[in-house]
């Protein structure tokens, strides 16, 4: 399995249809952006045990957080977090302790966006 | 105990006796800076069980990193992060993954903050 | 009176009934981050007579200006300045005065939102 | 030709009559922020030869992904720059250099944006 | 006056005779940036009485602050802010304000840098 | 030639030696970073015909001088975008117009790196 597959096989495991779904969109107008997203990103990065994939949501979200991520990749990376285990109140939690970290402002915003993302599970699930 | 002997205790566990001597300095200048700190951040933050000290650790460090921190706070968390018992393969790998969240150029930057943290511990116990 | 009972009193003060209620809705879904930004936030830190609630005004507009702020944290505390008496020329002069520490793009950007914050006050005094 | 005539121009050059609205709009609510952004921004800085308009297009639309920029600009400057003569693929590969150096949740954020600008662009050219 | 005259007497009023010997310093090796700063910066954006010196550098210090400046920009805005009457107590305060708004270690790292600056004028007043 | 051979003479013509030294640095504390580094940044972004040394050396100084990089990153990048022949002229007007995008700051700050980059090198020259 060469890197874009492994990053086609990762993005599955992390984001399921929706994901795929999502980067073939990126493919259609960039395919070069999703061609080094997928290599460099999903088929290298990611493909590696030093940190399993439960630590890998944690430092993804917090780094989303703290750069004021406007929404797409809070909601991605939201619904990956729960998808790969991460349970609802260390998302919760995770929040609250940026607040410390990068301010209330940017918590509070991710946490509306966070509430979006559950709610829309729970009618999906309902 | 009150919230104030909570955030030292924490601080003591997280960053040991030059932790304390960072705190102690920081309230000399401004004694209400550190009682925020402490109580805020240290006593109510960090006081409460769903996100455990090593998770703590890697959130905390992706958003230094990706605030593009100037050096005090990623010295002091690198430190903080082994101590709590995250591993330097851990580290090294989290920098890895904040390369593709938040870019090269912070990652680099931390990784040499994190070369120094290394050396340093390594001369004080060689 | 305790820190969160002084936090709600904060709040309204600065943002009056809707604000309550936007501090109710983040309790909702997660009651120890609205606990922590009440007690820290509106409890300790507005709590001190260093500054008093227009200076604070300013330094939270310039904070959210540079940030970037996605909407929600300038609309609601672009209301809160107008509520403790900054006037909207201060606010504009504080828009221009950001556009040479943080740039055009986020000067402008704020300028939009603050033209919105404007109409909506009118039209609900009109 | 005064440095606020030059600001005008300069502004029909990069942006047309859709241009000239926004900071009319701008110039209603805010006459000096106007006034501020057209003799600095576009009557001086863009008022030298060291740099061509394609060059100062390339440097303005990394600094917007580099700060994430929540919309409007991003969408004035992508037009923009197609308006100078950046070639549409140009811009598809400085959002995949930012990737590197800013990191894909931003490069990915412009992307989908910029999609935006190509398509509105088709649209009315169709 | 011009707004270039106006532009240094305004320096020499936030910072003395080492503010300008700073902005002769820029000038010697990027004319044309410090003529934009002193014109547009000093002369203009400054040279306009809706908010006073006072409340400029609140907000100039918020910004600096947010935006995590390495220490230039800082430990030239603190100078100017005790001169123009801003209190230490003002400033330490501003600090804590800004921990709830841009996170601690953003406030612990202009903490320091604060310190700095105030004990170089003991030093030079003692 | 594959990714990381390219990647490696990337470097060479950006940076010679130095950078060569640099990478080789990162290497040895963290042979991951490097690698991907390496294949992605050096080895697959830059490989590509959409932009030349020249504009990509414009679209990294502007994204750097907009992070705040601390100093690192310009040093590296302001000697790399000398060398591909992006005139000392054209980075002086560079960091003019970051004025106007991301403030006077962070323009003053990356004006200094830039001149002990230029010293530096007269001084090897002279």
């Amino acid at each position: 399995m060469n890197k874009q597959e492994r990053g086609w096989k990762q993005i599955e495991e992390l984001a399921g249809s929706k994901g795929i779904d999502a980067m073939k969109e990126v493919e259609k107008f960039s395919p070069r952006l999703a061609k080094l997203a997928l290599e460099f990103g999903y088929g290298d990065v990611y493909h590696n045990d030093s940190l399993d994939l439960k630590q890998r949501a944690l430092i993804t979200l917090s780094s989303l957080i703290t750069q004021g991520d406007a929404g797409r990749g809070l909601t991605y990376h939201f619904h990956a977090a729960l998808n790969v285990g991460v349970h609802q109140s260390e998302i919760l939690e995770l929040i609250n302790h940026c607040s410390a970290y990068a301010g209330f402002p940017k918590a509070i915003h991710a946490l509306h966006i966070f509430k979006s993302v559950v709610e829309e599970r729970e009618k999906n699930n309902g």
